[in-house]
């Protein structure tokens, strides 16, 4: 109320010093002669340091009153959908609150010591300008501990989740029904009799098995359509998004945090090809959100909730993997676009404190992070190099291949399974359990698949005999259905309408690959124990390890799906512990990389950024347009005078169009530039003259004006209020405060390509083009991608073809579905038309992002009409 | 010369068609009329996305030969010393030349295939150009592939060198002089009869092991005075500054590298306090600059040239501890200010090449990369995490104290010391070897040490009794001797002239105070097996492994004197592979962290620069200044006009100051910003002319012209021709093609804060402040460090003492000197007066250095005069 009424005098007072000091002239500017004494005061005022602490009450009530607008904005704009935050404004806006705040504590501190400004800062109020200081600074850190903590919580919970439902697909404690199999039988070797399994007979078992993945998923599924359309699938790619600075309401909210958070160890159970590393990391940013809008600092500051968000992500690697620092490098190196040193430090703290509290609640009762503790007796030989070479091109070719047909698949359900979400996720779990319960590596868990994978085989058995001489042959063919299976399973499972990862998936796939060449390599040099190339081997005794081939397989898979180098290194490390593979594991995973780079544009969530069609400026490309920004730009830009436009107009051009902001230039015919205004700020100024003015449609709206209140008056030039009109008599309405007046301007003919960089880096929302003073264009990031994607179907041609064959398959899917719909008795919300745009979320914002991602996906499906589509947009 | 002439030959002829383009009015430009037009055509022009492919002859004749200058003059940048590099520029230079390579091939495909325009491309043509881009996007991975591979075999050659000096200083093989003694005593335990002491005597023993230390010295410091003066000290301040753009010519020179490769093995041999770890990084880095310059894109490419910096940075610290990926991190975290993703990669290629080139050559044929293999049977307990918390302070307040004297101790060996860098040398290797011979600890190697330390008591033995619980007092003394004195000796060794590192020292310490900590532990806890504190305890056998204590004590003293954290964490590991450790490592580092960040900005690399006032803006810290960067901006602008200034004038104004560049406005009146002229580009132009054309003193010089033969020509206004005034008699000089046309403005009332986010992201050398189209000022960082300090300043207040005390104590040291000097015989070139700035280095360069840095480091001292200082500046 206090905030409202004061700048609610502030605005009633302007006027007259405004009226009072406006020249009657009507001539136009003279800008030359002008200059010069604004040049001149300019010097004066450049050696005065002293400047910084001027206390001008009336100057402090003002910025504390701007502070307060801009707050107010900062919380309408926090909820807007589908916008992009502005990097730069909001960092201005950090400057301004923090120079209230500081005036605001002077004036208290003077206040209290009687007046006396030499006092100012002495006594009690100096302690408690201190705390509060103290708090300001360190409520960053307060924020990653809690976070941190909750995220470890969180993790522990779910994983003690996930281990009993997983268990109870196969049997159950007869002591106590909520232990799982390890619980239960604590303590004893290999299984004890208090676990039973289901039945006796193996097919009632296989059975139940199934009928458990279909409840679990089914669950699943529902939950996710009924509550939280968000919290399907990995979010990667939505979340890399938000982190760069896109605005999607709902997405970090805590009805996905929750159905998430439910969901996941569902899908797991059911036995899905699909990992909890992903939604782990979704999780945790949702976390990072929800508890960062409990803070002050947080809830104004959208660009500064981002240093939270890429802290939460590296905290959720760091607990679905156990690996604090791969997950720090995992944020910096896929998450976060921008990634300073303060964030980075925030990462590793919020990191150490979930894994502290993980490593606290203790889960596994193992008392240990690491997941696979591997040790090998051996190191490795320097001619065992080419088999890593042939890992790591597997690695690079399964995510080439991986990413392009699961891409096909996701526009394929997109365009005919939208309707049918838990249908899908249910069929998918029945076929994986008939599918997977046949062979011994894809009946059990991935993870636990893993661990025994990357096992030495000491004393000759092993798993299922996979150490086994004799039954060599026979374990590199089920190794080979298993890695064939399951990449197929991976292509169809994600992306499912329940949450889903895809990092476990590869990995396990890359062990089956590597242990399959580990064992070909370890029987190639029993048959050739003499020969020159195994000369490196000691005589006798083993000289190859399968283990390690799998272990590097699972670093490859990981690497090539991602597209991420560093972080899978750490993270193989962190979670086995195989140091001396070091050099073998950067060999693979950089060959991994060479190959990836041969066939794609980054791993599956850019591929997924650019399928949904974000606003992302992706920072690993680099492209050579060769082009000034000029030819990007958008020339005829709607700008408002700034001067003597009606309330009336103003309402019209806003309802007329819905850009995201307007340049304010100083008349239509010069154009030159003064500021820009946001529609939100426009929208919040405009209602709020409404209201507390009663200001009429006719009334004029002023965005500039000699009275400037803000610090920098002085730079204020007297050109300006030559041409405004003396027309006093009229109600004025001035704006002047709402503006940026400082926003970025670049020249017409800067390269393109550095434009993109100052998107990148800096993060703007819009650039404006200033040509001499004189507005000439305006430029977004939506402006470069469409010409980048111009450009780059250009290059590429016409190359649309596969519809006809998707049509075919969708036809046959569907029968498919529906039949085993109807045989599960299941019913669906409304049969809804095959390929209609509502989709089956049931939020208003799901099927907005449907709509646009439908656009987008129809492109990729024929770049012939892309173009076409983005001039429609 | 074909360029030459190509060029001269364009020159001469532009003047035709500007002279009869030019209308005669000499009136003045009418803004507002003229900018409709220029719209207009824009607007035309914008929807042409063919004109990319434009391929009029003519401008892309005159695009190669723009390139060629282009280039000509990035060469001569490149030896320009002690200045910045302009990324925004580099990156638009590289996008020219992309554009005129792409122009040329395409001419090629075009007069290969018959002049037919629709055959550009096809046939052999095609493949030369595959085959030419191929390399042109290879060129990175090439160079840094051979960067990596010769700081592999060099680092390898430097180990195995360096292990013989340190053993000679104790014996000497007797079956070939140039085995060391663990290649003497191959596959012998603890010593054999092959390798014999110099004496059986140890008074013997100890006097030639303080001569041979004296000899190592100054043979080391001898070669850094005669003939590499850069090659002293760690060099990773400079390093930062370097890879931040500052140019500072030989610092990464061949004879850098190659006295570094020679003095560094001395130096560690010598038994100074120093470690190799910081030199390394510097001779990696001479590498990759030495070697980058063979190639085309890194001779032309300054900025390009800091990715390869920065990854040969990750190399130097992986080759020096066998720790690639903590090496690619360190150049993330503590070397680069700016490090995109691409970067990343390619410092994880530079760092597996140079490390797999290093264990491939395995110079001390143990087959492994971690130096201290350690495996720690028993995990930890959480009540340890009290003592981690002592650990942790202590690495903080290690890095306070040492950086606080270190740099303290600099300034006095600055002042008093500078001319006798070698005595000093002798000096305080002769001190250390005197001091530390009786320690047992203090008496062998550092990273031998280390080795010990961290190593678990089986059997209760290890080295000289460290497990005999019976000597466990004398053990803990022993210890606290070790720690106190090596940190004073490295306070006062690191800095000295010889290649010099602080990392191993650091951690040698911190391992120290930690084992004593463990051993305090372990006596307690055996003092008192049963009270509750220690209930997590097995209640029989060890609890406490004091071996880890010194582990982590290691990595918190590391921490505490870098404050790097990810990378310290992940270097521990690669290191010793004591994974299960992860979670206490990362909680003492992060306590370091804490405390370092109570106590100081920045680590001693950070403080470094600030001491010698290097222009490097720290992009971890984060100021609120709250000033617009008009109070910050030089508004005393030099600038050019556009057109008519003589020749003459232009060298006199040349001659008169001093400055980089110069904006250039339309005229001095209304100061219109047209564009900016570095001093090289003029100096090049000034000197063409003359040379070229014999262009007269009063010749006239243009910066504009209708006839600009830019891609962007269309973007050109006419507006500028109508202030040329109609003097074609006279000879003109057409300079357009040396500005940039497009430097980066901002608005006079934008935060100083934004105004150093631009800086630090993208990097251009200078901003100019425009207000609507007139240049009203001009930033550099120069001036943000200048406005940061004077606020530090004043905050700070007046706290320079200290003065006398150092002016005692340097008579004294000075006394001491001379004594050792005359007693050793050793002659200096000249008796330099105390306090002379003619500093010790025989190089020009050097001089320069140590003058600029005299004005910095009497700042510090004495933060009074601070800001007269920077006024005289």
């Amino acid at each position: 109320m206090n905030r409202t009424s004061s700048s609610g005098s502030r605005a009633r007072q302007t006027p007259r010093p405004q009226a009072a000091r406006r020249p009657s002239s009507q001539s136009r500017p003279s800008r030359s002669t002008s200059f010069t004494p604004s040049l001149r005061r300019r010097n004066t005022s450049q050696t005065l340091a002293s400047d910084l602490n001027d206390d001008d009450p009336e100057a402090a009530n003002a910025t504390s009153t701007d502070a307060a607008i801009v707050e107010e904005i900062a919380e309408i704009k926090r909820y807007e959908d589908f916008t992009t935050i502005d990097w730069v404004q909001d960092a201005a806006r950090e400057q301004l609150r923090r120079k209230a705040r500081r005036r605001e504590r002077d004036s208290i501190g003077v206040s209290k010591n009687g007046g006396g400004k030499v006092f100012l800062g002495r006594g009690r109020g100096k302690w408690r300008r201190k705390i509060a200081e103290a708090y300001d600074a360190g409520q960053a850190w307060i924020v990653v501990t809690l976070v941190g903590a909750a995220i470890g919580l969180n993790a522990a919970v779910l994983n003690i989740v996930t281990e009993w439902l997983s268990d109870i697909k196969l049997g159950h404690c007869s002591t106590a029904f909520y232990l799982n199999e390890s619980f239960c039988c604590w303590g004893a070797e290999a299984g004890c009799p208090e676990w039973k399994r289901w039945s006796g007979f193996w097919p009632v078992n296989y059975l139940s098995y199934i009928l458990f993945a279909a409840l679990f998923s089914f669950t699943a599924a529902r939950l996710v359509k009924s509550f939280a359309p968000y919290a399907a699938g990995s979010g990667i790619s939505e979340m890399k998004c938000i982190i760069a600075g896109f605005v999607m309401k709902g997405f970090l909210g805590f009805t996905t945090l929750f159905i998430k958070s439910i969901g996941l160890p569902l899908a797991i159970a059911s036995g899905l090809s699909v990992g909890k590393e992903g939604p782990s990391v979704h999780y945790a940013v949702c976390t990072g959100n929800v508890i960062s809008r409990f803070f002050d600092k947080y809830r104004r500051n959208a660009a500064k909730t981002r240093e939270i968000l890429s802290a939460s992500a590296a905290a959720g690697v760091g607990v679905a993997f156990g690996s604090p620092i791969g997950g720090v490098l995992f944020s910096l190196e896929e998450m976060s676009n921008y990634f300073p040193l303060k964030t980075l430090w925030r990462s590793y703290f919020c990191a150490l404190v979930a894994t502290a509290v993980l490593a606290a609640m203790n889960p596994f009762r193992t008392g240990q992070l690491v997941m696979f503790n591997v040790s090998y007796d051996r190191s490795w030989h320097f001619f065992e190099i080419l088999f890593y070479l042939i890992i790591g091109a597997f690695g690079g070719l399964y995510g080439a291949f991986v990413i392009k047909w699961n891409l096909k698949m996701q526009v394929f359900r997109k365009k005919y399974l939208a309707a049918y979400p838990i249908t899908e996720a249910v069929t998918l779990a029945v076929l994986t359990a008939v599918i997977c319960y046949p062979n011994m590596f894809l009946r059990i868990d991935m993870t636990e698949s893993m661990e025994i994978l990357f096992q030495e085989c000491k004393g000759g058995k092993g798993y299922d005999k996979l150490c086994d001489i004799n039954r060599r042959w026979h374990n590199i063919g089920t190794l080979a259905i298993a890695t064939v299976v399951r990449t197929l399973l991976v292509i169809v499972s994600f992306g499912c309408k329940v949450p889903a990862g895809i990092f476990v998936p590869s990995m396990a796939i890359g062990a089956a690959f590597g242990r399959m060449i580990g064992i070909v390599v370890q029987a190639l040099h029993e048959s050739f124990p003499t020969s020159a190339f195994f000369s490196a081997c000691e005589p006798d005794g083993p000289c190859i390890t399968p283990g390690t081939y799998a272990f590097l397989g699972a670093a490859a898979a990981l690497s090539g799906i991602m597209h991420i180098t560093v972080s899978v290194v750490v993270i193989m490390f962190e979670i086995t512990g195989a140091l001396t593979y070091i050099l073998p594991t950067m060999i693979v995973v950089g060959v991994t990389k060479a190959v990836s780079e041969r066939f794609g544009h980054g791993g599956i969530a850019d591929r997924m950024i650019y399928l949904n069609g974000y606003p992302f400026l992706d920072s690993k490309e680099e492209h050579t347009f060769g082009v000034p920004v000029s030819q990007v730009m958008a020339s005829r830009v709607i700008c408002l005078p700034a001067t003597g436009m009606e309330l009336r107009q103003m309402e019209r051009l806003m309802k007329e169009n819905h850009y995201q902001g307007y340049p304010i230039v100083e008349n239509m015919k010069t154009k030159t530039l003064i500021g820009y205004i946001g529609r939100t700020e426009l929208r919040y100024a405009l209602d709020r003259a409404k209201i507390e003015q009663n200001a009429p449609g006719h009334a004029k709206c002023y965005f500039t004006s000699p009275s400037s209140s803000s610090s920098a008056t002085h730079q204020q030039p007297n050109t300006t209020f030559d041409s405004i009109p003396a027309t006093s008599s009229q109600i004025q309405l001035e704006f002047e405060r709402y503006i940026d007046p400082t926003p970025l301007t670049v020249h017409p003919r800067l390269p393109l390509e550095t434009v993109m960089e100052v998107f990148k880096k800096m993060g703007p929302r819009v650039i404006l083009i200033e040509y001499r003073g004189r507005l000439t264009g305006l430029v977004t990031i939506k402006d470069c991608l469409k010409y980048q994607f111009k450009v780059e179907a250009g290059n590429a041609g016409g190359a649309g073809n596969g519809d006809e064959g998707m049509e075919r398959l969708a036809g046959r899917l569907r029968g498919v579905l529906n039949a085993v719909r109807r045989r599960l008795g299941m019913r669906e919300v409304g049969e809804v038309r095959l390929g209609s745009p509502v989709a089956g979320g049931g939020r208003q914002e799901s099927g907005v992002i449907r709509e646009e991602s439908e656009v987008f996906a129809s492109s990729l499906l024929s770049r012939r009409c892309a173009v076409a589509i983005l001039k429609k947009e």
